[in-house]
């Protein structure tokens, strides 16, 4: 596998999936389907007051999937279930150094849905590509607080 | 973590996000939209008649990034981003024994796209969770064929 030329030498920019987050109308019931499906409990439930949602954690393999339940009406979770349907919202990708790969995507010329890194869920910090600029996939870009 | 109830002993039924699927208008396109974020090029290509898409890899820690161009006016990728747009079409989880999980889900009341397993792209046995019993999310299992 080689870099893309802009960069010349070989750097692993994107180091795993870190999480798939789904939007779901009940937490408390999508995390009864999930335990099914992955044959075990979820591990962690979070409340992230800042984006106005509740969280549920599932392991699998190296990546975590991370259910989300609107608890604010005007929450990006909520408005996503109103305008589509629950399903998967967005694709986490674990990053050494997040405010320099934002900067080379900005460079690259892609759009994010804020200018800025901030604190996300689960202890990182987060930022997201705009799905407009990426093949209409919300990706975040994520970074464990140390 | 534990398992559910039903299971007694534990068990790793899901090893591991095997790849995620997403739909895109021009997969030359979109190779070079991810080559981009990811920092490196796509290491294959693959067209699978069957199911009339061409798709190509891209491999981030464990996981694969599957993109998918319809070929065919039919292909159920055409069908998705005529009714919805490009974006996340599925989430694939590898499985050790692709008959047996199939059976426990079915058991467990999770509808399935095809009453049975059959041969998929990236030389893997597949079935797929219809959306309408996981919260929106078509969730593929495969196994690898040895």
């Amino acid at each position: 596998m080689k870099n893309t030329p802009s960069r010349g030498i070989f750097f692993v920019l994107m180091k795993k999936i870190e999480h798939i987050g789904i939007a779901v109308k009940d937490l408390k019931l999508a995390n009864e389907v999930f335990e099914k499906i992955f044959g075990k409990s979820h591990y962690k439930v979070e409340k992230v007051e800042s984006e106005g949602v509740s969280t549920s954690f599932f392991q699998v393999g190296e990546t975590k999937i991370e259910l989300l339940e609107a608890v604010t009406k005007d929450s990006a979770i909520a408005k996503y279930i109103e305008n589509r349907a629950e399903g998967i919202h967005h694709l986490a990708v674990e990053v050494d150094d997040i405010h320099a790969e934002m900067k080379r995507l900005k460079s690259e010329g892609f759009q994010f849905t804020r200018d800025e890194v901030f604190k996300g869920a689960d202890n990182k910090l987060v930022c997201f590509i705009h799905p407009r600029t990426a093949n209409g996939v919300l990706i975040e870009l994520c970074q464990e607080i140390k």
